[in-house]
């Protein structure tokens, strides 16, 4: 059987498939049904997945930290100290009057299923010590148990106490978090969350999978029972300014996206939809925010009618040119925490609601309903004529039909995903300035080991940083940089930690995977280099991976071409000696906006059947991996573009790949003897563009480096 | 959009993707929901696609007819005569008592949903005169319409008569069979259909579409009311003698086969199974008929309990060697015609049965239906306190639950397409043998055009018919021969028509797609070829189709791969340029048994997710067509192998694939500057092992031409 494959690379939370990542894919809820067929997912795993990352930055920052500034505040979090007190407060909550329950599930998420989360909003960090980005933990009365996928067994068995279970997903006869909840609870137990922290899918599952025991899934509203006992060290909630997004860089203005928003509502039938994803948020109202890391966003929530417009969001954090701009958007502000009495106003005007259920977590959804019910109520008592429409129940709640509200992906996430050329503009514009960066950082790395330094990973990573914040526009790292000497290269979700990292040094492989916020747009690179002789397995493994980039970069295919059919040229080369990796090859990207963004991908998982589209910008990352020896990834970012085929099969379009980034490709590490002619002349082409596009934006050494690392490739 | 996509090519019916077309993919019933998203399905086809095709062939013989041959007797079936008497008669019926219908659904297909099925099951061709290989004929009490796909729009005007509504399936408002069902009749009535000729699913999907208006399917049991109608003029039931395959073909015996087949039940927790795939059977048995044309299986059922095997057939085709083949394989025999009662006492055994929805019809399964509930009840009254079993039903019939039965694709789908060593020694000789054939063909071939003779298709078919039949152990086609001269090659169905076919000639391109039926191996088989001077077009486009046949040759991948993963490889060049092929690129393919097997294939649509396992095999037949120009495919069949990998990433195996297939690929029409030089490598090896495979089995003028043909390709 073919072994657990993951999917998309960059950071630790990208692991995850798009499939199970993205809110606008078909299945990204936390407790979503694996898609896949069971020789590709892990069953037992159905609780942790995660789209929130541990990260310890100040929640009211938007300058990007150094590595070593990342890994100093760990220690906040740490609660692996003998007699575990926090859960004794935990479970002291479990009585309550209000709350009564014999279960608390404690997710990684925030109330927007995003993949970088505020701290304050880090409970289960906070309640079981665990600070890796994927992870669920459940407490019940007697017992205490943390689900986390196997990038985190060892981090887990070191940041759990004794108190606790580690249960290791994936690994044969580990159960699930709901089927160890119905074997350990006497059947007929209340098993409490909190409601704004799961998707309404996720909620659904969960409250279906526990019924099997006769267990009540209990919602408390009012209450996150962590946040009760965090109390006065808990960080306070992000307040990052939030900035507008100029439009030279968003292209189109708020209005005009409000108004196409509604065209869709009324195609779908809906009076009104909520907006629960900060970058969509960001995406149609133009603005961009500080409030989480790498992520350009704000905590919000949108509610956009027929008529108007309502941002929910803390004021302090809108500034008067914002305000201006809002206004001019035909935008109403609102407290943030209003969001519930403004649903429940809404469905009892029977308006009809669009909701992700992917995203939209099931505190709104179920206010929703409940108000919704409510509503039909008073109707069928007003006047009982009209209890022949179908949306009218008998009056028995629960059972009830309706104000229905449509439950189908946001409309957002595929108008976001198709880039206009105003934004394209902008990444490619960013892409340029990154790449100057990348040209300076590497001529004084090889520089500094060739001199003999010893510079450890974390040291690199941070220089990296400083040469990316030299540029216009620089405002955020858009992932925590995956820094990995040697072995650490193969850990695809390495993250290196001050005082417990390797060595940069001429006798291994140096993978580098990186990106940047700009203000006009967002990158995101892997290189993998060698500064000293690389072996000729070394050599083999990165020129397969080459020529499977190369193969994904000049495929050439019809329109309505779903991603999973291209992920295969990626690995022909490296299947062809028996070598594969365990991740999908390519994720979309936001512009200036999240690193990771659906609704497409390029996986081997069959899961995600969105077509690629012209407009769209994903990522071409395959790689290899040697586990304790070595790991090579080569990424670059694509743009689909329209190709200028000779023919028009079928009467439709075809679509090819522009590149974005432009940064040499070691040439060192190609074993010439393997490329056809025509991938030489591939990477010939590229290196040329490398030197025409970024050489004026360069000078000095660099500009030498850069000349030196752009000549052509000559077969022996 | 993407165009409406058909898939897999060789002869009319191959055009309909496996995964509508075998019963053990996941949706091959007629009437199955498209499992694609409906850009690449045709919403309006729910109710035509069939497995059956009309061909007009004695019913008894085995021996091949010639194309010349096979079209003569047409009009046996020809009703286009003024009034229409056949629907008057018909429509009689519906008032008979026991009858009672409004409606009357005739299907293309037999009662095992055969691929190929013999004359006297040709009811729909009979009633309606339409003869194409797909269609559903629907009567009601004032109007008779006829769904067919847009390869038979022009026959189908043709051959209806004014009685006759010709339902365009596919185009824009046409509605589905149930569809217009809804629309013509009044509500709650009656719609017959011949149960034994839906399978368990397609019935159902019907009987759920047409509830939608109240109406009731009625299964007519013991009456086809088409072949009341037909009467004298209907032939007999084919009775070809069954011959054993033996056992150096088919390389496991019946009893090991049997012992498997029982511990499969087993594991499912059945105690019986009943197979109605007539390929599954002979495979089973290992015996071939004669039944029907281009496929060497006989009309029968099986039923294999623990304990007994019975094979319902007629006893006139069992010869004194098959009978005592049968008596050591421990097979019972009984009548064909005695099924339905031996389903009812293994129901009223209690016996949990193994039953594939997508193959088996509506009469068996219906039946165990309604004789388990009987068994059910008689238990109820015979002790109450057996009722707390979830089983037993609380005795209103149709909403019981048992003797449930287990309903999933037969267990001997896969076992069948995994071929032992002998069978894959059965295929290489019988494909070295049908390759000498095709050498003397095209050497006889070239010699005549380039001598001026007038070849029509058919003559060139009957020609290559000629050469087959002289090799040790012919018996049959495999399918009806596709020889299609310059624009007749891009109708990817095309069977050319004594007396109205084009000829074969120096001027175009010419494809042929043929196979053949030995005793030791089925092979399928399509080259295309230029007797003059090609245009630098046609080169182009065959050398892209070229390039995507290679690239799926030299696949190497991971186990468990599926199909879909591996078809984009061979687009990728065509799609390079703007072109594609509306059809799958591989088939699975039995071993001296039926030329389209599943369960697996290579398509682009993705629903089949089968993975590609080691033994099976599978055929490899990239095209380009250009309307009213010329059609180009270029195909092989592939046995699936271990691929000795130099590495095994993942601990699991590689494979890749042996070509079975040695017959010259036209250099003539190779574009060699497009080739790369592994490409060139590539063809100029696989042209070494045709000269020194097929060379021993040819002389002469062949053997010049076969030496020709293979010389190595030259870049200039």
């Amino acid at each position: 059987m073919r072994p657990l494959y993951l999917s998309c690379c960059s950071s630790s939370s990208r692991y995850l498939s798009p499939i199970t990542f993205f809110s606008s894919s078909s299945s990204s809820s936390l407790l979503a049904k694996p898609i896949l067929p069971t020789f590709r997912t892990n069953p037992g795993f159905k609780f942790t997945q995660s789209r929130s990352r541990l990260s310890i930055r100040n929640c009211s920052s938007i300058s990007a930290k150094p590595s070593s500034e990342l890994r100093k505040k760990k220690g906040s979090l740490d609660s692996s100290k003998p007699e575990d007190k926090k859960l004794r407060a935990l479970r002291q909550l479990f009585s309550k009057p209000g709350i009564g329950i014999d279960a608390y599930v404690i997710p990684s998420q925030d109330a927007h299923q995003s993949e970088f989360i505020a701290e304050c909003y880090m409970r289960r960090g906070f309640i079981s010590g665990f600070t890796g980005s994927a992870g669920t933990a459940v407490v019940t009365k007697d017992k205490a148990a943390l689900w986390t996928d196997g990038r985190y067994f060892l981090q887990g068995e070191k940041q759990l106490n004794s108190s606790w279970i580690l249960m290791r997903s994936g690994n044969l006869g580990v159960p699930t978090a709901s089927e160890w909840l119905n074997d350990v609870l006497a059947p007929g137990a209340k098993v409490g969350i909190d409601p704004f922290l799961f998707s309404f899918d996720a909620a659904e599952e969960l409250k279906e999978d526990i019924a099997r025991k006769d267990h009540e899934l209990v919602y408390l509203y009012d209450v996150n029972l962590v946040d009760e006992i965090w109390k006065e060290s808990r960080p306070g909630p992000p307040n990052s300014p939030i900035r507008v997004h100029e439009l030279k860089y968003a292209g189109v203005d708020v209005v005009s996206k409000l108004s196409f928003l509604r065209s869709q509502l009324v195609d779908a039938g809906c009076s009104a939809i909520v907006v629960s994803m900060l970058d969509e948020i960001a995406w149609l109202l133009n603005l961009r925010g500080g409030d989480v890391p790498n992520s350009p966003v704000m905590y919000a929530y949108l509610v956009v009618t027929m008529d108007d417009t309502k941002l929910f969001v803390d004021s302090s954090k809108v500034t008067p040119e914002v305000s201006h701009h809002l206004k001019n958007g035909g935008v109403e502000l609102r407290p943030y925490g209003s969001i519930l009495s403004e649903i429940e106003s809404l469905a009892l005007k029977g308006t009809e609601l669009w909701l992700d259920p992917s995203s939209i977590n099931a505190a709104i959804a179920n206010t929703y309903k409940a108000a919704g019910d409510k509503h039909l109520e008073s109707l069928g008592s007003e006047d009982n004529s009209k209890s022949k429409n179908p949306k009218v129940s008998n009056g028995s709640s629960g059972q009830s039909w309706g104000p229905c509200g449509v439950y189908r992906a946001s409309p957002i996430s595929l108008a976001k995903a198709v880039k206009n050329p105003y934004e394209l503009e902008g990444m490619r514009n960013a892409h340029l300035r990154d790449a100057a960066a990348l040209a300076q950082f590497w001529t004084w790395l090889e520089d500094e080991i060739h001199k003999g330094a010893k510079l450890t990973e974390v040291d690199v990573s941070d220089k990296l940083l400083e040469f990316r914040q030299q540029q216009d526009g620089f405002i955020d790292t858009s992932f925590d940089t995956i820094s990995g000497s040697g072995a650490n290269g193969a850990i695809i979700h390495y993250r290196p930690e001050p005082g417990n990292c390797s060595i940069v040094d001429s006798k291994k492989l140096f993978l580098l995977d990186s990106g940047a916020q700009y203000v006009d747009g967002t990158t995101d690179i892997t290189r993998t280099v060698h500064f000293g002789e690389p072996t000729a397995h070394e050599k083999e493994c990165f020129t397969r991976v080459l020529q499977g980039h190369i193969a994904l970069d000049e495929a050439v295919f019809p329109a309505t071409t779903v991603g999973f059919v291209l992920d295969a040229f990626a690995r022909s080369f490296l299947w062809k000696i028996g070598l594969d990796y365990r991740h999908g090859t390519g994720h979309g990207v936001g512009a200036a906006l999240n690193v990771h963004e659906g609704p497409q991908s390029i996986s081997f998982r069959y899961g995600n059947t969105t077509p690629l589209q012209k407009g769209m910008i994903v990522s071409n990352e395959p790689g290899y991996y040697e586990d304790h020896a070595f790991g090579i990834r080569i990424e670059n970012l694509l743009h689909v573009k329209e190709a200028n085929t000779k023919y028009r099969f079928g009467g439709i379009g075809y679509l090819a790949f522009e590149k974005l980034t432009f940064v040499p490709i070691q040439k060192k590490m190609v074993e010439v003897s393997l490329l056809s002619d025509a991938e030489i002349d591939w990477l010939n082409d590229y290196h040329s563009q490398v030197w025409e596009k970024v050489s004026p934006l360069v000078e000095g050494s660099a500009s030498q480096w850069l000349w030196d690392n752009t000549r052509p490739l000559v077969r022996q």
